[in-house]
């Protein structure tokens, strides 16, 4: 018998790709979803490429009846899931793709959201949600917290190699080119097509990026020692994905053993052979991620290229994957879907 | 126990979506792949979305042993089926997503491929692969010819309405908007990026498209006259896609009536409410084929636009509906694959 | 000595495209700009590939001393021209681009525009902007109507043919491809990148669009009985450009004949060798009209095809072509700007 | 009288760019094309934007009668120019857009471009042809070696600060966002719209991209000493444009400062406020330079970003920039087109 799903914020994009997912998942099925501003609208309406489906219609988060529900994906904007998930039921379990439960630190919150936190307790209790980082305590969390999508991209390239120690920490630097809709489906000018499409524009450059902190956060508790990266993304006129060209020193033939032994056995983080970049249509609508290393012509100096969909990997597909395992299932089930190409 | 098939010219895009499409497929399994010009290659570095799947590598064709083979779906270039499948053993069920089998009237293929027909027993012997007008025959059949992705957008549209004989047969007008990996992959000037992207361009306008053929033998059996529409493509920078903006002379709503009661139950076409158009981005990646109708301001006059990913129901996902059928399984195995979007 | 002109509404894309297009005309200085939401910016930071220039600050339009100015262009949206030209001194020439003053009779603005048109008289006194048709009506005229961008890609194909007599007046159907900028820079869901990239879909189908209230206008006038055309626009993922098919009745070589004829001293339109179509990316950034003529395989039946730039020569090139006649200047100065390909 | 110029090579996209930009340059009149593929063609059926142009008939090289002509544009595939330059008439100025002659020094031709150079005298005559730093020099030459656009980008951001010493020459990494057009118009798989939409990919990764040898050349002449720096390019789905993003070590305010003291004069050459930094679509379809600088958090780490138009700054406007200079023209003639935007 599946277990019964709700989607707390379905009418943006992450929310859509959750649905779009649990689709063709034998496991999961979808109960309730909720859009506050859309609350009364059929889900097919709100996302035509979803009308074949036999959803739910949309309401409010008020009006759901959480008592036969088993897991709630909260796909809400940054800052509204934190007094939400402190009022759900405590039987459900929770994976939320916001922003609200990634930082530990409550200071380290407060400083990059720009207000503090309303939910400690839960801050405290939830689980950072980058699985085959995590796994076990994913496992038996009732909260995870789905990391961001540009967080996810560089940490596959770089957590192994700070564990094993064969990069330099102080020279880390991260050049992203990032998929529109990683911004949502909000109105905002500069996300007009007229003003995206052959474009490339930088943002949040010189160290002002949110997901700074998860690096920080987490990069920091691996080495033992603060680190600090260089990390700027760019928009670029795609629809999906994110592709992290990153700049290290170290031996490339090292780092590439740690990457490639680090994923061996991981069934959706692929390493390429030596010296081959993926490129980000390698990935795009699946819940992959690719990654490169080669060396450059200067000694000492190694390019590694780490690519996935933000929509997928970077967020819902982490989402789907973090909520296989907290209900016990196989972690792939309904994830093997391959990418789209062309 | 899954039935194994082979995919002949597995390195163009419609070899690469039936390998997508299988991947989750539960009852299908690949067991040879050709590619002539890149045999020998392994099928995730022509395809690196691919590269995750456990595939056997590209071969010649005639390097394949198909005792063991219970489908082949031949990808190949228009012209290069007819001899090929008349040398394939007899015990084959073979799905051809080209050309070369779609024309009855051998006169009619040599008007408009040519070069007279090859194999006309197979000729006569292949079933048009417009699995939801010839069902029964494609479950029977031993070869069935796949539609042109134009050909089965505008039959969508326009074969109930001939049936139910609810507009004027000379006043019917096809526009067509097509993403470009309808043109394959092969090398031409006009397909490069900086040609396309920023572009929109009709071609073989004023009648010389050989889909025309289809429209010609099919709409001219159901109305037992000859009937001949007029039919412009363009092509526009997307991938994948192909939009018909049909206009008739009829009532709206008998028309509405026709195709909404003809595809009640099927699968796989959706006819909106009346008075909703689809777009292009509501069936991308997908089997599935969206209708919709609305009335002109200028009484007698009917819009209906009808659009379907070219790659999947336009070709790829055809030809695993009708493989299904030919094998003895559910009609719709391994494609409710959701669209995706953005 | 160069002409003083002023912009209100200049933070739109026909704003700027103005200023682009002002920057290399000898005759023309900008001297004021205004931009309601936008007022007290630098021009540079709301659009900065117009950094180079200098150019006036953004300020209200009540700020603006129109002394000294001699033309002005407003840019504003639908609507709002009406009551502020009434205001303006008696001794400006103005262009509007805005559809305030295209229609001539205040029922139909009404019946299309969906409120009573406030300023009668100027409605009255306006000149319809199509400049290679309305020439001599524009070199006298102190206010100009600048036609609907659709509405002049359209005309440039049909007028002379209904004035020659050559087409059947009740069987003109035109498919409309256009490019984004047409929606201009407002905030709308279904603008936003994400929304229209990969993506075609038809707008304002069935005769809703109001760009018809022109045809039924012109056409008729022309023809001297009512004309109806069918109309139906779509949103191409391009950023500029509209292009027209256009399904006609007649005889192929006379509809040829009749375009070649009516625009052989015509140096922004050009009619392309029988049986050659234009495409989009022939005409994009520049004031250029292409048009093509085919024959279809059906007698008696012809294609048109018809694309210029939406911002160009559809808006912000025919207001200068437009200004030019109205100051005394050479039609053609400042608009030679070659297209821009790729 | 305006001078003679010839367009050698005038079938790719640089020699339709050097047309567009010439049809509105007062002072230079073309007089001959050549392009050996497509000799006998009309320049507008080549490139039907250019179709309103009254241009000479695209002839192979060796028809052109040299006698009247004053300068010659080669923009031939690379390795074409340096055998044809030799057998052109000595009263000739040349503009090479081509890698033929931007090297000094033969062994380093020979090993970036895999064959030795065979106009040794040629390669030693000829001035690099990045005018802001070389203008004396290409104001006498006879032959002008137009840069590479990578090379050209990139060298506007550092050549001031190598100059000014206010960087570490160890510790300059480059990531490239290149538009598509930068390949040419050539035949090759990956360049087809459906391989590049929705795609971003890095390639010659890892200090094998042969524009290195220009920096190589060039940052090593300012430093005194041999500097190596690390650069990665990416292809983007745009038409037009490179967009560099340059992470440095040293203080932001010093590089600012060095860059907007350098520039402050220039025409072409744009340095935003500090903290602020460029797109890509800022300056497409223009000469112009734009460059921004600003800190990173990283106390010492300094982010400057440059951007191009490949076609046009960085290939053709400055092929014409130098042509102007040869021929004693002021330098910004035909050049102060304003970019095109969106």
């Amino acid at each position: 018998m599946p277990f019964n799903v709700a989607i707390l914020g379905a009418s943006g994009y992450t929310g859509a790709e959750l649905v779009r997912i649990i689709a063709t998942h034998p496991e999961l099925r979808i109960v309730a979803l909720s859009a506050d501003r859309k609350a009364g609208m059929a889900m097919g309406d709100v996302f035509p490429h979803l009308r074949h489906l036999d959803l739910p219609q949309l309401v409010q988060t008020g009006e759901i009846d959480f008592s036969g529900i088993d897991l709630v994906f909260c796909a809400l904007p940054h800052g509204l899931s934190q007094a939400l998930v402190a009022q759900l039921p405590t039987h459900l379990k929770i994976v939320d793709l916001g922003a609200d439960f990634r930082l530990r630190d409550p200071a380290e919150y407060e400083k990059w959201y720009g207000a503090p936190h309303v939910a400690l307790d839960l801050q405290k209790e939830a689980v950072y949600g980058l699985t085959e980082f995590y796994r076990d305590d994913i496992k038996s969390a009732r909260l995870v917290a789905g990391t961001g999508c540009n967080a996810a991209t560089v940490q596959f390239a770089l957590r192994p190699l700070i564990e094993a120690g064969v990069i330099d920490l102080d020279e880390i630097i991260c050049d992203l080119k990032n998929g529109v809709s990683g911004a949502g489906r909000s109105l905002k000018e500069n996300m007009l097509f007229a003003e995206r499409s052959e474009d490339v524009a930088g943002y949040s450059q010189g160290g002002k990026h949110r997901h700074l902190s998860e690096f920080d956060q987490e990069f920091s508790a691996i080495a033992g020692r603060p680190v600090r990266i260089v990390f700027t993304p760019h928009l670029v006129p795609v629809n999906r994905g994110i592709l992290a060209t990153i700049y290290l020193k170290g031996d490339a033939q090292a780092v590439y053993d740690a990457l490639a032994q680090r994923y061996a056995d991981e069934p959706f983080v692929v390493v390429l052979p030596f010296g081959q970049l993926p490129a980000m249509s390698h990935v795009q609508g699946s819940n992959f991620c690719h990654i490169g290393v080669t060396a450059d012509r200067i000694s000492g100096r190694v390019l590694v290229v780490s690519t996935l969909d933000n929509l997928n990997k970077g967020s819902s597909g982490q989402a789907v994957q973090n909520a296989n395992l907290m209900l016990g299932l196989d972690e792939t089930t309904g994830l093997m879907l391959a990418p789209i190409f062309p």
